[in-house]
């Protein structure tokens, strides 16, 4: 049994601070998502997952897979935790409605995801896989493939795949090989290998639908000559029902350190001939459509790390409460205390905590930030869309390094019980770790922030964002002495950041291996700097709403802590990073490979 | 098969530079250890490590651990190894030669360590038992003791345990209720129950020597009230033979996330009516042997940061010379390019290569300091003493922070592949992560620097510490222009950790809580500042060799390359913790507990 709390409070306080909604509600997409329908989405999601899925979680980490030539075997619990989330509709929440969807916007959907990931991480991923696919067949799929695939993938009764990646294409996704040979029905044969396939092959749905980029004869070379294909795993007939097995396979899952109830799939295509594709869109248009989900697949993997942290942090604060080690300083009792009394505890449970508000926030942020640049037109989606575009890697790295460190310090408030598996934290930190690696690694995301996203409109769209954490300033002053240390340590943060980017595009103009040697620290000092911005913008909130005459004073006092907390002692490592962010190239390259050896 | 080769010429140039081998030479106890001496040791040692432990590194991690209420079955692999580390007499390394040892100091064998923590983590962890257990009966066993116990665990033939923890006690060993009964013959039954002892029973050897805490009759609460017993597995016939299997036995061992081939036992002692136990020292001293071990065994575990980093280091190095993905910059060739050439990936790379040298330097400097202090006399003695003091906690838990990093760090180099098991950096990472919370945790590590050391001799102890490495400013301006950056950030960052000694000092004084909130940060800070310093001490030993003719040309600039590369990016990280050092105990107590919760 889990004790997982879907922390809705605090994730509608969030929304209601920096998520828009009163913005969105009164666009014509969003007109029909009120305040009290996205918080009643968000109880009724957060009940679901607390009692749904949190319970399976530790039972998929310890049963794990089962792989046959026939298939692959999901744990029993699961597959009944998936049918309920099926047949509760969740899957569409963010689906448009045309196709059977509930067409509520990313920032409602994205707490969403927080209650799933958090309840079962691994889990998860079929859900949302599922939601990038209906995402990329909302944008690119014909109307007939729509009809077919789309409203199955919305209902969840199919799930969807991305097929990227091959053994020699990774990162670097135009060395793919996968052939799709043109058929004179219009269908294409598709043959090759794709690896790294989570969800690719499993029991819990009646058909799964693949997404696979492969490259037609006489395709470029690169991402220009890559297609996208539908490749489902069962044929599906004229009149909507299944057909034969297509000529798709899973010949192998890997063994991971973690998010072991995810089959993370071999998938070999066209042993048999070629497996039956249906082009999607045009052809060489394949990254093109990819590129359309990124932004929410990234903010998707972004919270991953924020879901993964908050359940690690329960138990932690748990844990913290029942164990007793140790006399409480100044206390006249010779009994052993609650650890939570102990300053370096505390310390680790206030960091934690304010990290996951962080992470929330910025979360939420982005997530407006996509929903506006969609819901508007114009020069008003625009620059949504540009603040999304820079806060999007942002928010994949950042999360997702933060939330490797905080499941971490959760193993470490447990001691020696962390480090064995029946505590359950340490799952969590095992099940984080691949964050910061899929859906573009951390070392990507840091290089598409300095590379794409700091020269947009000629660095406007970062100096925008560096005007507008500066504009605080005057809000934070008017809110008197408990704001104080929250003002000036922001004041000194920004001007780091702002450092840092002059610093990274002055240089990089003139060489781009000085720009991106310091690409991966300032994405630290970026996400540092944003954190805390929006934590003051919290608790800026919570000033108000307490102003305003609120009677929640325990809770909004907590979350002006949360912020002084973050401002006093982590703020200050971002100017501690500018060291990092300008060291250069020099140093990188000064020792040749064999020198590098450990001798 | 293990690709791992011990880093014999750096490990030697780290003794040369901060080892002080030739001032151990010169005293009675280390005469027998010259330059010549070591360097063939740690080459053997190296060899030994690379050929017999690391093959069965993997093997051990895959296999883990049988129990039955019969015993625990070690892999075939893994106990044949142990044969051979047995066979060899490595054991004895650093044990006293009048029982069987072969005397070497503690900066030699910090270096062995490493080898054979990075060659089997786990594996290592019976040998370091072992260690602990020789150390203790060198210093506080009878005549009889030493000739029965302490020259089979000498030889490795009989291995050695620590019992400390039990379910209700672990930082606070106080809280211990197992119980050792006095009787006529002047034994004890030792009646209890002890939780995560590494070791506690295995089919190695033929012997296990349990050293156990526990409480007489009438002993007084607390630590004061607690003695150590030597509880054999099998008790020892008067003629040296086995005889009885004595009154304990393992009643589970922990599944863990790593070190699986390291069973962490429960050992219930006297369920038989009492495990025969012989007092070691007189009764009520059992902390103050514990207390004799403790820097060397706290060492050794700083020891796994390292071990742990460099082959999960050579496992990244290798990776990223095979992998291609994406062009270099500049490059004409459209081909992949090795990942080695990324900036991002060189800029990972050199991270743990220059933490991996401080790290290193650190360990041999603590283990100098060590020796010193143990060879010398009266006040030269003292003054080692003190430095060994004052780092040994730096050395637990800054190296075990780090260890955790790097380990991490080669996992993003692999990308993908690294969270997959096969690829064996998976399996650093999990080892590693026991290492910030055996041995006492990393957070009473910082309480022990902040509450024990910092007021050793009123704060001269690490006035002396800052004021040595400031000494560094006069070689380091003689360096000329190489060493410029290295010198102005050595400088800022002494600086910084001068004023965040004092904050500590200052406020502590008048309120303990004020000092231990930042406790851990302020350790961060010591142990980066002071890594610093001793990559600069081997950067300026570099230049010296250099001068001094070396034709190892290459080799000795990488050295100074590494300073360089810790000293612009990471050593103004020091300046960006004062924040967290100087926040105080305010905002940690600001929210009641409940207030805490996920909401």
């Amino acid at each position: 049994m889990s004790d997982y709390r879907a922390p809705v409070k605090d994730a509608l306080f969030t929304i209601r601070q920096v998520g828009m909604l009163d913005e969105l509600s009164k666009t014509e997409r969003f007109a029909h998502v009120d305040d009290e329908t996205a918080t009643s989405v968000v109880e009724e999601y957060g009940r679901f997952m607390q009692e749904v899925f949190a319970p399976t979680n530790a039972t998929g980490d310890r049963q794990g897979l089962q792989w046959t030539a026939e298939g692959v075997t999901v744990p029993p619990d699961l597959v009944r935790a998936y049918g309920k989330f099926v047949e509760a509709g969740w899957q569409g929440l963010n689906a448009e409605e045309a196709y059977g969807g509930a067409g509520f916007p990313e920032v409602v959907f994205v707490i969403g995801a927080e209650f799933m990931i958090a309840a079962n991480g691994a889990l998860s991923m079929c859900p949302g896989l599922t939601t990038g696919a209906i995402e990329c067949l909302q944008e690119w799929g014909s109307e007939e493939q729509k009809e077919v695939y789309l409203r199955k993938l919305v209902t969840g009764e199919w799930s969807g795949t991305m097929n990227l990646t091959e053994p020699h294409a990774g990162s670097d996704v135009g060395l793919a090989t996968t052939k799709a040979l043109p058929q004179d029905d219009g269908t294409y044969l598709v043959t090759g290998t794709k690896i790294y396939i989570s969800f690719g092959e499993h029991d819990m749905a009646e058909n799964i639908i693949h997404l696979v980029l492969a490259r037609t004869p006489d395709a470029p070379a690169g991402t220009k000559g890559i297609s996208l294909f539908i490749v489902p795993k069962f044929l599906v007939n004229d009149d909507g029902t299944l057909g034969d097995r297509n000529d798709v396979r899973c010949v192998s899952i890997e063994h991971k350190m973690g998010i072991h109830a995810s089959p993370t799939c071999v998938l070999s295509y066209g042993d048999d001939g070629g497996a039956v594709g249906y082009l999607v869109g045009e052809e060489g248009q394949g990254m093109r459509a990819m590129f359309t989900m990124m932004n929410s697949a990234r903010i998707a993997v972004g919270v991953q790390g924020l879901g993964l942290s908050d359940v690690a942090y329960q138990k932690a604060w748990q844990y913290a409460q029942d164990r007793r080690q140790g006399r409480e300083i100044g206390a006249e009792s010779k009994e052993p205390a609650p650890i939570i009394v102990h300053p370096d505890v505390r310390r680790m449970l206030l960091y934690m905590r304010s990290h996951i508000e962080a992470m929330r926030a910025l979360v939420v942020h982005n997530a407006a930030a996509l929903d506006l640049s969609r819901a508007l037109d114009g020069d008003d989606a625009e620059r949504w869309r540009e603040v999304a575009e820079l806060l999007t890697p942002v928010t994949k790295a950042w999360c997702t390094d933060v939330g490797c460190e905080v499941t971490s310090t959760a193993i470490q408030v447990y001691g020696g019980m962390g480090y064995v598996e029946e505590s359950g934290v340490a799952q969590h930190f095992r099940d984080a770790r691949i964050a910061p690696i899929y859906e573009g690694t951390n070392g990507i995301q840091a290089m598409d922030l300095v590379g794409r996203k700091l020269p947009m409109r000629m660095g406007g769209v970062v100096n925008d964002h560096l005007a507008e954490m500066r504009a605080l300033d005057a809000r934070l002053e008017a809110a008197g002495a408990d704001f104080a240390s929250i003002r000036s340590n922001l004041t000194a943060a920004v001007d780091a950041l702002a450092r840092a980017t002059e610093w990274i595009m002055t240089n990089g103009l003139a060489d781009p291996k000085q720009a991106l040697a310091g690409a991966t620290p300032y994405l630290s000092m970026f996400g540092n700097v944003t954190g805390g911005w929006l934590l003051a913008r919290l608790a800026l909130g919570a000033h108000e709403e307490l102003a305003a005459g609120s009677d929640d004073v325990e809770f909004l006092r907590s979350k002006i802590v949360s912020a002084r907390f973050y401002a006093e002692p982590y703020l200050p490592r971002a100017a501690g990073l500018l060291g990092a962010v300008q060291a250069g190239d020099r140093d990188l390259y000064a020792v040749d490979v064999d020198g590098l050896a450990s001798l």
